[in-house]
């Protein structure tokens, strides 16, 4: 039987769970499928197309004979094993922040820069979520018009933080709803960080830990990302990103300045209403719009309230809207797989050799 | 014994309830009080400094005798009752947008423009909360170095539409946590409008109804209102408001550009630490930044998160936060009303008189 040996590194995580649906409904040929996560999820039991799987322990062995692998672990097992894996001959999708500026890695939107995987050496990366969805959406605009500037502020679901901080959020407004006052916070905004809030009923100016100027790490990600992604030093990116109590699906509030001149809010509606992996929810006298509520569960990049800034003529305001454990994450690692088969590209190359 | 003689107009809703704890908290003179709404809400009780009121009937003669009105029970309730008490010498202090335009009519936030109530002709408006909260945290930038331009995105609590629309939140987001998946929605986001959405779990980019160019009349409130307050038709303002499910507490990502070159984010740190109504939270080391929850119950507008732009040497970035019900509105309120008293303004000026 052709077809790939796919590997999924996390299984039991929000985003492994999400890659095995996204597996199951992809059109990607599957040979034979491996789950594999830390000691402590091993032997849990998944199933896939219907038949149930014993999740392995993650080793460096287990990469053995497998084609690919999608890592979503964290950055700290991608380190330790994605070399390993591709030494073995697997080619690595990582969802993982670990690879996705070094240089030579690809870091790929399939909508957006397909081209990139061609020189790829083993790894893939798979940007950040927020980063995605604003890629999805910008990506036409800029082809079409040209693109000098990116403001964004971003609303982001809880479940980009693991399945344990989507807990925490729910027993928190539980407990909120009850009356309690006083509610106990110990993983966001950030789980690795010293200090810890609440998010029920609260709005967090902080995702990841600080880095330099006083952006955010997840800030910085949108930034670099996007000027890698894009292909472009020059653009200029900034970013607030602010965690909301969402279970699912990140908001995006993106202005951009555009390098065109007379373009009309209705061209830019046309450019994304045919635009791939964008739906197009922009009717104000019917009061659509993008919502995360009704985004979960989709695959596609939803975009609305597009806007003329109010002083500046090539300047626009958009809300763009999606799942970000789909195509945030899951659903473009996938993609990634899919666009890999399609170019012929699922082989390791050989040290020296040309790609 | 000396003070004025005080209405309160929507004593039972959220601001109203509010209104009257400031106006406790306040150093105003006070000589009577009175609590006014509607039909429905006339005959119940409401304590004031320990004293028992029975909330009456909202009627035009119920404002003779009175030096001084709150309203907030709504536009058409203040197109409808502000002349008349006017009429009868009482001096109105509006929290909806009725008059926020209107020429003529000063647009206060004592902070920022107290200057202009000299020439208020019986009717003084009070901002929109969303806007309230931006203009204290910018006046002082705006009067230190220039202010060129304002992008805004905000996150808006739920008390701001109501007590009715809090409840429904709480519904929603109790039903979600209980695994129901179709939540029902009959007030947000916006009671007067076709459509309805849950807020819970959820993020709703329409605050108002939709108005012209595709922006929200909340939009054009803070774009509008930005200009008036600051006088300075020439300043550039654009918004993208959005409803978050927090229960109390605005808050903003907050773009700026200033007019002068070489100002640095402590030069803006130094001066918010001293700004009139400013309470600067801003310590990434710390994690320190404002939050809504932390907000809530004070009177202050909390500014954190200042970086300036990767990109614009004169752009900043800034995140504003405050108690939506306080300085947002019934707050901002009693203020204007000490700023009244301490000015001398507590008069209607008689017709054609030069104020």
């Amino acid at each position: 039987m052709s077809g790939y040996n796919v590997a999924i590194v996390g299984a039991s995580g929000a985003v492994g769970t999400k890659m095995r649906e996204m597996l199951e409904e992809s059109s990607l040929p599957i040979k034979g499928i491996k789950f594999l996560a830390s000691k402590r999820s091993a032997g849990n039991k998944v199933t896939f197309k219907g038949e149930t799987y014993i999740i392995e322990e993650l080793t460096a062995e287990a990469f053995l004979g497998m084609d690919m692998a999608l890592f979503s672990a964290g950055g700290s097992i991608s380190q330790r094993f994605a070399q390993e894996a591709v030494d073995r001959g697997c080619v690595v999708i990582d969802n993982t922040s670990a690879f996705r500026m070094t240089q030579g890695v690809p870091l790929v939107v399939p909508e957006v820069n397909p081209q990139a995987l061609t020189a790829h050496q083993g790894i893939i990366a798979n940007p950040n979520c927020s980063t995605i969805q604003m890629m999805v959406a910008l990506e036409p605009i800029r082809q079409a018009y040209g693109l000098e500037r990116i403001i964004v502020s971003t609303y982001q679901a809880v479940s980009g933080a693991g399945v344990l901080a989507i807990n925490e959020l729910k027993d928190q407004a539980r407990e909120m709803l009850q009356g309690e006052e006083e509610v106990e916070a110990s993983i966001l905004p950030c789980a690795g960080d010293k200090k810890h809030y609440p998010l029920a009923f609260n709005a967090l100016a902080q995702i990841d830990v600080f880095g330099a100027e006083g952006y955010t790490e997840e800030e910085w990600k949108m930034i670099n990302e996007t000027k890698k992604i894009m292909s472009d030093d020059t653009l200029k990116v900034s970013a607030t990103c602010v965690r909301v109590p969402v279970l699912s699906g990140h908001s995006e509030s993106v202005y951009i300045d555009i390098k065109e001149d007379n373009v009309s809010v209705q061209d830019l509606k046309d450019l994304l209403e045919k635009a791939p992996g964008v739906v197009l929810e922009d009717n104000p006298e019917e009061q659509l719009y993008p919502q995360p509520l009704t985004a979960v569960g989709e695959k596609e990049v939803f975009v609305g309230r597009i806007r003329r800034d109010v002083d500046k003529s090539n300047g626009f305001h958009l809300w763009v809207v999606s799942d970000n454990l789909l195509k945030g994450a899951a659903w473009n690692s996938v993609q990634i797989a899919e666009s890999l088969h399609e170019m012929n590209l699922v082989r390791v190359p050989q040290v020296g050799e040309q790609s």
